[in-house]
């Protein structure tokens, strides 16, 4: 299985940012985690903190990914390019936060790309990735099985 | 492991209503897959169509469970007073929507359960149900190890 | 035609809450007048002041009745649970209100229930149940006609 | 008993316009069937697309007529000089709607008419007229009776 | 001084509807007291339930009338064509309301008219409309003295 | 007849300030008018930017005077005291407002005072008060006739 | 191809009313430039102040237009009833604004018909109905040639 | 007198849920208190998380109680059911909060259930009970002497 | 105990100011009453229809008395310079309303004070300046025992 | 006429994303299209998904191009940036939808760029941007012969 | 130049109220600190807690004061009053806040004040009031070089 | 010191767009002015209309920077991205528009960086910078003395 996980605007900091919300691990530990647990599947880490590039990244997977995971970061409350882009391609994309995002200020409370993803994931810190890889993989399975 | 998996309204017609939205499994189905699935850990199963009883249910486990997996139902958005029981109780709770709710009426958009559990799964069907108890485990494994 | 007439939380006090709004006659009157005017259908009663086992009844009139009555109280406004049952069973289900509800706080002016029921009757005091069961009566011959 | 039926604007489309929706019959049907219906009954039937003219209708049947059944179709949710007209009049108003208004769009969902009214029938097509008029009946018998 | 009074809908009803609130003088009685207060005055005396002709009144008013008294009813909340219509014409427009709007339902709270008229007088009964022509007359004389 | 003028905040710059709105005359032209039109009244003046000694000279004028003409500027709309205040005298409170209040900022639109006026002159520069002078005449005529 | 070309409210008063909106060209003028650039079309042109009889225009273009042009003034923000006529006909409709609603007062910034319009041109003058000839042109040859 | 105190959702883990903010007292603790400071009246303590059974509870004490004390709990903010039970007995209903929910989040700031209360009590811990019997007291006292 | 009684606007016309609603007693006569009914304490009574006013006796009591009991009246929905002053002194302020507030017009339904308060007693008329009192004590004497 | 035709994020996509909404041209289809179409024009092309190149690109054309045709795509809705950039130049700017947006979700109903546009064009497919060209040489022409 | 330094409802307690936040210089301090620093400068300092006197002391200022710094406190988001009296005088108003009200409660986050003002300075403490004097310096010497 | 001054979307344009607005100095001359007055200071500026440039530019700033003067131009209102760059870095930041844009439209009214700032100064044209400069310098000492 190919994968897209891609991450938003100031995740590039994580692990330095705030580590009492976020954890100490950072971008290049969750990629080291994720391919050591799921050393079958292809998987291509991209981060960005520009709204376009990510909107590019989506369109490029389109074809080339079987699932994206996809952390929209700040942009998740504003972004209706984003939800266009989300909705534009076939792979099914999962939403993942890592912070419990209804917990926090109000502007975090609704996610425009949410009703265009296949699910979400939020809450679990850096776990909610892992999480997210086994939700595609039933997901296509279950395809697959059709 | 003890593990509550808590079903709030409706969720008793699983597998008997509008299947094409909720599958044809149903909640014995859930149990038997999860008894399977996660043999290591003790599981029970409760559901219930009136509010007051799932608080019944929430103020049990504490204590006697370890965490719990709650889908509140049509409760989700409306019930302050089941949101009172998960913050009154010290075992973590995983919220869990089989459909992708964010999808669907306005009114099913926020949760005021959510701010209060630990995380939220959303829209992966049952499936949302095993990856609740990896992220459970995840979390508990984490709480020990600290 | 089986017809289940399904009354929610309050109107047990039927004929003794604020006569001058609902009336002298008690839900006993109601019954026995529905009975005396339409002989030729079984007509079962049920009231309950508890959200789920509202929930419950409605559950168990899936095919057990042909059509259900129903006045959700003061659950109309607020209960996601309720329209989901509603929406759950095959059964039409006709909402009856015994007041007009749109002259009084503007917090009874929408109803949740209403989008999923065939239809409503509201403001003409205990008539309303007649009417409702005359309207299941035409829509059943129709089906049964079709 | 003398009834005004008095249909608002697109209502003269009845039978022709989207039927699926809003049955194949028409206006003159309706007329019909009430009239062999309630052969009793004085039945008078206006229909207009213009707001002020419904208005002029209300005003003659002041006096004129024992009862109004009034369906005010897109003017419903909008128009307080209709509201102010069924007010100023002393026969009870019915307001009818052939489809469940609150299963469509959202500015569907709140009548400016109906708390003026004696009451609201809703979604049971064009049965809706005769069920109205079964209401007036009793209202007025029981007005007689009193 | 050429003054139209335009009274909108439901006016026509003045002295027969509801007298506690609107007194028992009609619009008669009013274009009477009128004509003998201000004999100098050339006064038109028009009411329509129509939105639209009150429109096309105010357009004759153009260039015909040197100030319009414009009571619009229930189409005083809504109207933005009334609205477009009295911003149309160089006529000072004075609005005038029997009754306090202010303590009436919130719908009846703003008016679309009012910012596009030379001012309002509200709540003094008939006696708003005398108050009307001398507000007209101050403005008038002052705009010739200019 | 007695009486009170009573005027809010920032009308003690009246002529000075922003004449192309408000006009070149001053309160003591608006009282020297007011007293020459109407020799027969006595005419009381007061002028606070103080809510609390508004709210004074409106408990003062409770007894003492027949009819009040008010001013409220900038507190008409956020005031619940002066509210109250006018709620709690017997005078009729006339509100009047120098520019058209409807044709400003939004937060203009809505005055707090209204509902407790018997009623509201505005738009009309200084002459409203003496439109008010003369709206409280007819009351008192039309109350002692009574 | 046969075309109506439907104006609202106050469209009338073109070319006499705000010239510097709405520029110095009447009704009559539109009429002639549309017919000289269009020779090949039938267009026939009708103006109303009446909500209702603009419905009944409506209505009467079903099977005799084969596009219609309309331009509801005032009433697009308001009218669920033009919205419910324009949702009635077969033929297309395009909604055209002279000026560009988007910058004026916020009541105009939504449209009620647009949604069930094919499309709007918004904010180029009278130049709009030309435009809206041609996009209806494009429309009925892809059509016809599918 | 005898007084029904009546304890809705999760008051039941009183004294053991964050004692910090309720305190270590608990419901048994509360009635033992309130027995030994009011030895002459006959005080019964109720509890449920079930909404149906609070109503439930309330129509008993119609006609048994003099008075009922009600923390209506997470119910407060959102049943409609509960505040028509209170209004559909004559008992006096005082509504006590331990904490000041003032102070908590937006949705507990209105109480639904308020408007139809003697009044409310909020704030004050455990001690708010006692000061509730002492309201009832004084008015029953006041309305015996009447 | 050194307690301040404070009231706020339209308070001095207590017992003159619709009776039916506040009763007939006087500010003095609450006086005398709570001087007879808690002699131990020195309760000093303040009366003010000027926010910044009782502003200024807010900070007198700084220091100056132990409890502070406060009618804000029509200053409680819309004063932050009040709460900003109850929140900077360290004297616990129980806030009492002598009407059942949540029962009259909507903009008295929430508080702007209640945060920064120990607690809100309302709807018990004078008698909740005696419930504060008592309040009060339980509060310090916890205090003090702490 | 030296015009730049700029589309925003996912029109990139355009013909290979939901073919039954946006048909099946693509992007370059259009430019060659309207290139065949007005060969007397300079017409440069120009996409990003990137929200700030899109500034830079309206930017550049300022003094460079006599008009610009703009889908702001998914921006359309929410960036102030982009429209204080269109504000910023001096050549019109007409916006272009492809779909009807007003039949859209909620969140399309808005445009942020709109009021300070030209005008706008939507619902017309490709065509759309035919008919802007033919809007913009109106315009200039009629700028020239002035 | 001369300066009015104005500072609203419970600046009095500066230095004495939450030292934390507000730090522990006075208002007296603040006098001291602002005639070191700008000695050539005639500063005035005045406070009131009443909004009325804040409304006369900016009057005042109208004339003497060639600047005025002015810290509205609470009032700063409900006074329209004192919004007039800003906008009422020549001398140019700076707002100042010592707290970043943006970080606060959400009823701090709009300013009535802001929109008449020449500028705000919010957040920098007490420094703010300096920053305040060199932006009036700033301003002045610009329209003095004009 | 080393001071960041980043500056967004359209600022570009500075001393091109509305001179009347933005005055005529570019960026450049507020560069150097900016060198010139505080020679003493290390100060980078940066520009971007890319909304992840600016979320770079301040990541880069953590550190490099010992403070940041930020005017987000028209992203202030919209960017969560941006929101979270600010809080996620070390450094204060200085909040800066050149315009007063509470004066503007209401979607300028609230900035989202506003909270997570140090301070905000608005409304002084590019004097804000220069003022900015001086709040850090007098922040960054007082947290060297401390």
């Amino acid at each position: 299985m190919r994968i897209l996980v891609l991450n938003g605007p100031n995740l590039n900091l994580l692990g330095r940012r705030e580590p009492d919300t976020y954890g100490s691990a950072t971008l290049t530990d969750l990629e080291r985690q994720l391919r050591e647990r799921f050393p079958a599947h292809t998987i291509e880490f991209r981060q960005s903190n520009v709204e376009g590039e990510l909107i590019d990244r989506l369109h490029e997977a389109n074809g080339a990914a079987d699932g994206v995971i996809f952390n929209p970061g700040g942009y998740t409350h504003s972004s209706i390019a984003l939800r266009d882009a989300v909705a534009a391609i076939d792979a099914p994309v999962v939403e993942v936060h890592i912070s419990n995002t209804a917990a926090r200020e109000s502007f975090r409370h609704v996610s425009l790309i949410a009703p265009v993803c296949a699910g979400q994931i939020t809450g679990f810190g850096l776990d909610g990735y892992r999480l997210a890889v086994l939700a595609l993989e039933a997901r296509l399975n279950r395809a697959d099985g059709a």
